[in-house]
């Protein structure tokens, strides 16, 4: 699922007080304790928000498909239309994991992909990692995007061709249309996706395991704009949102940075010097998009689900419909343990590599991160000097986490 | 793996004395117990035979990368030259299915791959199911072609940069150079190849389980043509002697029709109705490419592991380097048993679902098995007429196989 609150930023200005390398002080917010798979926004809301400005300026990157997704009614006749006809449809309650779908899909995080995959996108997705567009061209899809549904939700459904999505509360969110119901083939979907069957990943024990037996996939018409409530939505901006405000900010290159653990001034370091970097290379205005992936920030409490070859695809390409077309990676970005046997279930070079060589994300400059740790002779953060090793303290976010508790 | 032995022959000349429907008479080489991965051919060898004619004539569908591989050493200087230096270099013994792919390789079955593959193509392959070429052309690559070592053989080798590959007797087969050393991570490979890590797969049994820890990949240089010394090596046509037939037939369409069970009636109709079908669609001298894939008759002994998602694709993909431009797919093609559940690994159209969508096979024209059924009113093979089914005695080359014994 994409993270979807944003701080932007040029980072040449970099905000975040950040005293020293041992014991950075973080931002309140990321040291709230938020459900897992919400994201932290560490600057308030846009005060400008375009709602279906879904045109990326001509400096911008083009959405997946050259169009962004908005499946989200507009206030006014046609939603009450769409909120009277969900009461007359089959109804599939979401989980939680779901209703994020919905919210991931609606704002077209997802683009092109319009509503939850149909049979074709869920195999394309599986063995090719990609979809073919009807024009023949291919766009990156890493991860199947897909709501189960049970034998006894099948039955209720029968023929109809529309089904109603409500929440926990039974409230109608949106309308899955032209609807295709197949089977949920999850020890396959589990071993292409992760590369084991083994059990004990967290995403698999949630979300698939006990799910039903079959996939239904559709055309997706949200009724509103989807909300948890819980004092962050002013946080969660939407693509169009974010486009809008690189637009307005004139950015002629969006570097992504996304980080599960706290940000320390390791990452000021690479993100400043990426700046340079791009300086260098001709653009003007560089524009950060700073992605952090929330949640607790004890290291046990890491949603590690996020930690897969699969979802650091994902993670670039919900980016590129964000306007990114720089996209920094660490070192280890799809580093996840075994579940099971005491090894890494990925060689650490891995995620990095799949994602250089991925389909469809031709268009994203994958930026290999720098090392980077303090060097004592130069008393600051510097990228890593290996002719004097010894002059290093290294430093990882995972390291940092017990300092900020 | 192909199958490396071929028929060539125009369907509308059809020559398999086929009788009647319900105990067809088979010719006598398919009737042989041979090795599995063997394949049969049911004629005998082209007369004339082109080495390294590696160019396809105008009319037949370009080789993937567009250049024919042949790492076949030429006879004379250069192969004993060859053969010298294997002598010099570490050596690694062939197994029986290494051996095959070192054949699959040298003839280019496998184009554009020069040889075992490195890491970034093993990577590709199991993500991706192609490989992105310098020129940022895709091609289909569904399998992983690689050469498995254990931690001994990887010491000894140190820091060479070619290796010799030796047969069973430990003659120097093959020198592989500019080699790359990575990890085997089998469990992945096996989950993204099959969908599974159950275990009971064949292949994995037999390839992958008792394999070294480590893959070597590099690029092949094969001191003369693989044999096996069977009595049937002279059935064996490369690509590019296939190409060669073609190009001496003129043909204008080469329609590929790959078969595991024996030949019946079914499969002569399809094939007699697939040539009209292509002379309808204004080819003018459609060939076709009968490439039964042999090893005992008995039901229970058809090598299964022929039959998954991947190696359709590989076979599709194997054909068009052949010359192929046209692929006849059956019922369910990538059909197979769950090794240890009471159900099918896979649904029985997802093998030619995933193989119409598969990118880097745009080229190859899919035609769609349909399904011939004795018609009792008619007495003889038909296309079944879902209007009159009591008309219909259905017949499968599963069927078949115990009439043949």
């Amino acid at each position: 699922m994409a993270p979807t609150a944003t701080f932007v930023a040029k980072s040449g200005n970099f905000p975040l007080p950040i005293p020293n390398a041992s014991r950075p002080q973080l931002p309140a917010s990321l040291r709230l304790a938020l459900p897992r798979h919400l994201s932290v926004a560490v600057a308030g809301r846009l005060s400008s928000v375009a709602r279906r400005a879904a045109t990326a300026s001509c400096s911008l990157i083009e959405p997946d498909g050259g169009r962004l997704v908005d499946v989200v009614a507009p206030e006014g006749p046609s939603r009450e239309a769409l909120r009277r006809e969900a009461a007359g449809c089959p109804q599939i309650r979401l989980s939680r994991i779901d209703l994020e779908w919905v919210h991931v899909l609606s704002e077209g995080w997802a683009s092109p992909l319009g509503g939850f995959m149909r049979e074709a996108e869920f195999l394309q997705t599986l063995h090719f990692n990609c979809l073919r567009l009807g024009d023949g061209s291919v766009v990156n899809m890493s991860l199947p995007i897909v709501l189960a549904i049970d034998d006894a939700q099948k039955r209720a459904i029968g023929d109809r061709r529309k089904v109603a999505l409500v929440d926990a509360r039974d409230k109608p969110v949106a309308i899955l249309s032209d609807i295709e119901i197949y089977k949920h083939n999850k020890e396959e979907r589990i071993a292409r996706t992760w590369g084991t069957t083994a059990p004990g990943l967290p995403y698999v024990e949630e979300a698939i395991t006990k799910a039903g037996n079959w996939l239904i996939g559709g055309d997706l018409e949200v009724i509103e704009r989807i909300k948890y409530n819980d004092g962050l939505d002013q946080y969660r901006l939407s693509p169009a949102e974010l486009r809008e405000e690189f637009s307005r900010r004139d950015a002629d290159a969006v570097f992504a940075f996304q980080l599960r653990n706290p940000v320390h001034n390791g990452h000021a370091l690479l993100m400043t010097d990426t700046r340079r970097r791009l300086l260098e290379m001709g653009y003007r205005n560089p524009v950060l998009l700073l992605h952090p992936l929330g949640g607790y920030t004890k290291a046990d409490d890491v949603p590690l689900h996020w930690r897969m070859k699969q979802h650091e695809k994902w993670h670039a390409k919900s980016r590129i419909n964000a306007g990114a077309n720089f996209y920094i990676v660490g070192r280890d970005p799809a580093g996840m343990s075994h579940p099971i046997e005491k090894r890494d279930l990925y060689d650490a070079d891995h995620g990095k590599k799949v994602l250089g060589m991925a389909p469809g994300l031709e268009r994203l400059n994958i930026l290999p991160f720098k090392v980077a740790a303090y060097d004592k002779k130069q008393q600051k953060m510097a990228f890593f000097d290996p002719s004097r090793p010894q002059d290093f303290l290294f430093i990882s976010g995972t390291k940092v986490t017990p300092l900020c508790l």
